[in-house]
């Protein structure tokens, strides 16, 4: 009888924390699927042509290792762009990450010793939790509105605790799962709430640059420019294209020695050829024209998907209405829907989401569910839909 | 007064583990440097046309997500790669990483409690040791000689600690930095003594598949095929192109399911296009014919920088004699010397090369550094080396 592996203790958060409707399990599904699921732009709506182009651009050193914190154009680029947007950055501020998933990462990495609080919004980005559960730390979920986090639900939730957070972890705009947008006076709160506790704000934003209407709420670091409680998580993947794995961070230019020392002993440096792809397409001036064109297709997606809904499923559920992003929440009205029994059946009609526990480190939502508007076409959304409706029928007769 | 920022007690080991002459570093410089620092091979001995060509690609889903284990085209050129090397191995063995560096990051991750003893070799790789650190690990470093890891020492240090290690950490192949091969009757013996004592073996290879004379030595996994204690970490980083950052850990099955996990939490997924570059080249059978052009360098490359030293230093020197890979290592018979105090003298007359208490936990090898020849023609080794002369004689005469 061998002896066993010597695995860590977190292997069993690591476990729990993901569910099966991933990437890696849609790769093995070999029948139509209408994907809801995951938070990725359609092949159409990502600039193929010009990333093929400029991935073939010749450079010197473009296949060596570079700089950890991000090759020097690169940086420039991205302070650039976080200046036509509105915040004014610079590039000790800035570490070129792959992708805002290890932007995540390294701030866990930075600050979460095992033990320690941190709370996170309900429901939430599944990795975002799995990643601070991987560090070890005690997650304390706070609930989401129509208006973002919860905010005095978030102190008396805290108070309760007995305790003050190390980290705050937020998606401020269109978030994940749920696709609200947080209010500014919620925001304001939020900045001296981290004050008072001496608590990080994780404030990953993928998609708040993807408003499709409503108006521009002023971020956490417009309205507290300088101030090193923001650690800010950006990425490529929802405004150009997710598969590139490119990001970045920006934060206090005190962390920027942490950040790189932590990174290279996660992957040395971001890949270069990568980083030479996306500077040559921002070089250029292609981004804005490409956001345009895309975010009018995401509000007529949105606006399929929402019809759809009201169509086939009536007062039967209720979804959030975002102002941009990709995501729509579905709850079912009839609390006896379960979401994570319901996916098989739904995989096998030809329709793929996420579950609403997957989303919360308490296990709640059981009854609401994830889809991504941004993947599909309003013809297949009103397919996917179809389908959808098709699995909740069998499933509630099979009962 | 500002309350500082909660750091993680884990930063204090961050901070410590990798030292200056970094990329980041060498980033910076704008004066001509002869780079015997990292390990990369020169511009002119990776396929860049090739590269560039297939980067270009036209594929389905090249920029969207793919599976965390690794786009499975990707996955069977691995295998078959491994095959061809004499290594037999299946799809549920592999998962793609974004360089070998992911890899040990995986491995820490799935085995290293804090507290956890890991062995480590003396001298080792910097960012081994720093990865291990990160998640808690206490570090018991092991000397190398000219046959590898001393396995004799190994018994009596592990004896000495009084418990046993959680993994040992071993690069086999003209090891970073030493450039020595550790012989197959102490990998016979390393095999027994991680199932004695219920141990890993983190078995990382970046150099293996670079042996430009000698004789092969079976590695670990040919030794003891399906030994589920070894956990093997490759990467394309050394035989095509670091900058990619691309390699992948063939591991026991078992553990395939945490590592997708894990990997979900650190970057989702390896770079898609990247993938699909190095598919393209595998496909495509440039490989081999790549390999077989630069080897031949590598060896003139070897021999040019042991000459050089010879003719420069004499017997103020000693130097290993790798049957592969990039590294030499180079110890002053002058105890004196103190190679991290030389540094900066060393940078202002144009040569890189990394210190040898960098690769050491416990801080030995003051008076040694790592060379690597890879990255140079002979010419440029010659005026390092010249250079590097200089700068010890100005250095010592400075004091």
């Amino acid at each position: 009888m061998p002896t066993p592996l010597p695995l860590a203790h977190r292997v069993d958060d690591l476990v729990g924390s993901v569910i099966d409707s991933s990437t890696s399990l849609l790769a093995r599904q070999t029948h139509d699927i209408v994907r809801f699921a995951m938070g990725a732009p359609s092949d159409d709506l990502m600039p193929v042509e010009l990333l093929d182009r400029f991935s073939a651009c010749r450079e010197a050193d473009k296949y060596s290792y570079g700089a950890t914190e991000g090759v020097p154009a690169m940086v420039d680029q991205i302070v650039k762009l976080q200046a036509e947007h509105g915040v004014s950055t610079s590039p000790e501020r800035i570490t070129v990450t792959t992708g805002g998933m290890q932007g995540l990462d390294l701030a866990c990495k930075l600050f979460v010793d095992p033990g320690d609080m941190v709370v996170v919004e309900g429901p939430t980005y599944s990795n975002g939790n799995a990643t601070a559960l991987s560090y070890g730390a005690r997650l304390l979920e706070v609930p989401v509105d129509e208006q973002g986090l919860d905010v005095d639900a978030l102190v008396e939730r805290v108070e309760a605790s007995g305790r003050t957070p190390k980290a705050i972890y937020t998606i401020p705009n269109f978030q994940n799962p749920s696709g609200v947008t947080l209010v500014r006076s919620r925001r304001e709160r939020l900045l001296e709430l981290a004050d008072e506790w001496g608590s990080m704000i994780i404030d990953d934003d993928p998609y708040g640059l993807l408003r499709f209407e409503g108006s521009h709420v002023p971020s956490l670091s417009e309205l507290a420019p300088g101030n090193p409680r923001i650690f800010s998580v950006r990425t490529f993947s929802k405004i150009l294209a997710p598969g590139l794995r490119l990001g970045w961070v920006d934060a206090d230019p005190s962390l920027q020695p942490l950040l790189i020392n932590a990174k290279q002993a996660m992957d040395t440096c971001t890949s270069v050829p990568v980083q030479t792809t996306v500077r040559e397409f921002l070089d250029g001036g292609h981004l804005q024209p490409h956001m345009d064109r895309v975010l009018h297709l995401y509000k007529q997606r949105k606006e399929a998907m929402r019809a759809a809904l009201d169509r086939t499923f009536g007062d039967a559920v209720t979804s959030t209405d975002p102002e941009g992003g990709f995501f729509l929440w579905v709850t079912f009205a009839d609390e006896r829907i379960d979401t994570e029994q319901l996916f098989p059946q739904a995989l096998a009609e030809g329709i793929a989401y996420i579950p609403g526990a997957a989303f919360s480190a308490d296990r709640n939502f059981h009854n609401a569910l994830r889809l991504c508007f941004a993947t599909s076409t309003p013809e297949r959304i009103d397919e996917g839909v179809a389908r959808l409706a098709r699995a909740v029928e069998r499933h509630a007769s099979a009962q």
